[in-house]
């Protein structure tokens, strides 16, 4: 059976704000404390899973000082926001961050494979690296690790994370109320797990899903993230600001996880983040985002978050008309050091002032998705057929807009077959159109000859 | 006011299985996987409920053996739950069971303070060492701890979760649309905690919810144990095996927490585990417990538990009527050594053998609270009025039988006012009848005179 290709959407509830909308809690829509409301998100979930989304994914972050955009300062840790939301839908996949520096793996690993249980079978792991270097600061660490620390424990973590989650075989639990056997012992497995980051014994308490494994997500664009990405990533989260910057993208991480990892390039489904306007005309929805930019994105906005990459450095002791201070650089070596590095490449080669930077990185300021329900429509279908990409992570900034990508924009790409008229999966595997893994040790056995 | 002393009353979910009840998964009222099925979970939550239950407590244990018995092997991560049920409960408590000594605390306290947040002021957290060494091999560690690093640990822990709660004062988030500020910056406070055990930066990015901090229980029996719960337990989960002993323990934690802690004992509620058994007569339910005991509670199964404070050891190895091994209690040095220590004591004051030893310790095999729901009732109560506790964790075991305790039993209570009628609070702490902490820095700013 050939499986038309599809395009895939996720939705990124923003609460109070998010990029390009620091101040989205100016919105009267919006509930001024919607990151720590689970109703909020739960309306958002509802929406999104009426448009049949494949997924909702939560970002994360755990460093804060005073001067943090709103939504940085005070929002539901992602698991438990996730699990909270399982019992609150039906078919939608919940991928929720989680980093790989700071969280021993067996509780990690324990606890997608519990959301894995509850959701039965729509969970998704994004595993990141944490972009932010002043988290260390609340693990016991004076600094954040390097990259090749962060990359390496990354890859081992994930590795160690699918072979707890085949602790059990599928038939491992018996159950059988006549002979009062309730496990086949033979079908629990140690790992004694012993590498350069980690020493795990195991087995995980933990039976699978119907899925298999939670999916793994990943985000990170250094040389080391794509190959993280590309040898154990089943989704890519990333940004992409235009069609062939995408489609670099892409045959980049398909490329690599096909000749150096041996991969089907179709496992493995590339998502950017973007923002979508909705609008009656595409004047009226160019319109309504340069109504959004100017309250929601001021220049101050923008200069506070463009610290971030370069681990929330305080820009505004600046002056923003001369050069970009291109020595900032090195204070971004242990956060997000790859958007630094573009950051000041840039201002660099084009010897703009800082100003100048600041504008011409203003994170989602313009986007391409804007228009009338028509327009950007035909926008994401040009993207996906380019192979920019194979689905969206659609921001849900404002809620009145996201209404109408469910009730306007959805509704189209049904009509030209690129998108599901209802879920035909209950899991998010399923959605996705990745394969449920088989068990490494009944495949051993099979392998080995002994019948399954 | 003066508030009239009540009954407090947990459920503990067994799933597949408890503590006395090793086979419960042969009860063919209960689903087969029911300690990996949400739905499950919802419907004993939705009935203890129904009986105005002050909470639900989530037991945990993360170390596994093909030998364990059948509700270890398999069971959903307490966080994990609780978050899923907290959408699917209205008023009731939602207590969860995490160690100390194989967590970081910046995640953990995130974590019970984002379920605070879910549930809107029902959270709590029930402070654990963790009692199966084994664990230590999923976290890296040839062993576990000794018992000054895990009793040092889970205080210090304690302390900086609270310190860590408190990092926003509850009006420091302005959100002022007209004027643009969303954060009083002074209202936001760095911890720079550097202790024996943890080095922990701050802020929390999360707000306090309705009841201020999860409420803290503790489990643990130690002297080391019992000091932890009095100086900063708000509940204590505990077993007693009749009103004496139970006297006694209760007269010992809230006399430390008085006398050696300055705290109001009447702070710290004690509930110690029971099983309960509802039939029409007093007769026909020690023939329900007498049947339940031979179906589930075997003396093979009794033999594989007995294991369980000495380390799991395997007993099965030792002749059964020989004296008992008390060299095995050197086994049990980082697991439940106190209840190692006592079987221990006891064995060799009796002269008992093995056989002798496991008979007399049969766990919850007879139990006090058997009977008509008035004697249950009359049994509950007159625990409660010497003083042998202050409320009572009732293990949800076989269904239909906790039907009868909602159904029958809690009407009694109500009617002989000793227990709530209806709720009238809405977060676990006015459940438990315990104060609100004050923010710290919001007492500081008071207590040096500044305007709060
Ligand atoms: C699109 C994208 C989304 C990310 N989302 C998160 C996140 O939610 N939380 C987080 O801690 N780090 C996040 N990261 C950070 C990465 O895990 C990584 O630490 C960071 O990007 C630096 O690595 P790099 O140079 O390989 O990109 C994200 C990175 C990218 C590119
Ligand atoms: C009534 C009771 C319940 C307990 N529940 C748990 C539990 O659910 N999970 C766990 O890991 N340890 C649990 N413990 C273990 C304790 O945290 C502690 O590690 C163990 O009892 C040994 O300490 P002690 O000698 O002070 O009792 C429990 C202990 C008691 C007494």
């Amino acid at each position: 059976m050939v499986v038309q290709r599809q395009i895939h959407l996720g939705a990124v509830p923003y609460g109070t704000g998010g990029p390009g909308s620091h101040t989205l809690w100016l919105d009267p829509e919006i509930p001024v404390d919607a990151s720590v409301d689970i109703d909020w998100y739960a309306g958002v979930a509802a929406l999104a899973e009426r448009g049949k989304f494949d997924l909702l994914f939560i970002v994360d972050s755990q460093f804060i000082t005073p001067y943090s955009p709103p939504h940085y300062l005070n929002r539901l840790e992602p698991l438990t926001l996730l699990s909270a939301l399982a019992g609150r839908t039906e078919r939608i996949g919940l991928v929720g961050t989680a980093t790989t520096s700071f969280n021993s793996p067996f509780n990690l690993v324990r606890r997608f494979g519990s959301l894995d249980l509850i959701s039965r079978g729509r969970a998704g792991w994004n595993v990141v690296t944490t972009g932010d270097a002043g988290t260390a600061g609340n693990y016991g660490l004076d600094d954040h690790y390097d990259y090749d620390t962060r990359y390496g424990r990354a890859q081992e973590y994930v590795e160690l994370a699918r072979a707890l989650w085949d602790s059990y075989e599928d038939d491992a639990f018996v159950r059988d109320r006549e002979t009062g056997v309730f496990l086949d012992r033979a079908k629990q497995h140690v790992l004694d797990h012993e590498g350069q980051y980690f020493k795990v014994r195991g087995p995980l308490n933990l039976v699978r899903s119907a899925q298999g494994h939670p999916v793994v997500f990943q985000a990170g664009d250094s040389d080391q993230g794509r190959d993280l990405g590309a040898s154990v990533g089943e989704g890519i989260f990333t940004h992409a600001p235009d069609i062939p910057a995408g489609q670099a993208f892409y045959d980049d991480i398909k490329g690599r996880a096909r000749d150096r990892f041996g991969r089907n390039p179709d496992h493995l489904v590339i998502m950017p983040g973007i923002k979508v306007v909705v609008g009656d005309t595409d004047e009226e929805a160019r319109e309504i985002e340069a109504f959004n930019n100017d309250r929601d994105h001021t220049f101050a906005a923008a200069l506070a978050e463009f610290g971030r990459p370069f681990g929330w450095h305080d820009f505004t002791q600046y002056d923003l008309d001369a050069p970009f201070p291109a020595e900032t650089l090195e204070l971004g070596r242990r956060s997000f050091y790859t958007q630094a590095k573009a950051i000041t490449d840039r201002a660099v080669d084009n010897g703009w002032t800082l100003r100048q930077t600041v504008e011409a990185t203003r994170y989602f300021r313009k986007s391409e998705f804007v228009g009338s329900a028509t327009t950007v429509a035909d926008k994401l279908v040009e993207w996906w057929e380019a192979r920019a990409c194979d689905g969206f992570n659609i921001g849900v900034d404002h809620p009145s807009n996201f209404q109408r990508v469910v009730d306007e924009v959805i509704p189209i790409l049904q009509e030209r077959g690129v998108y599901r008229a209802d879920y035909d999966a209950t899991t998010l595997r399923g959605h996705l159109g990745l394969p449920v893994p088989v068990n490494r040790h009944t495949a051993a056995r099979a392998g080995a000859g002994v019948p399954v």
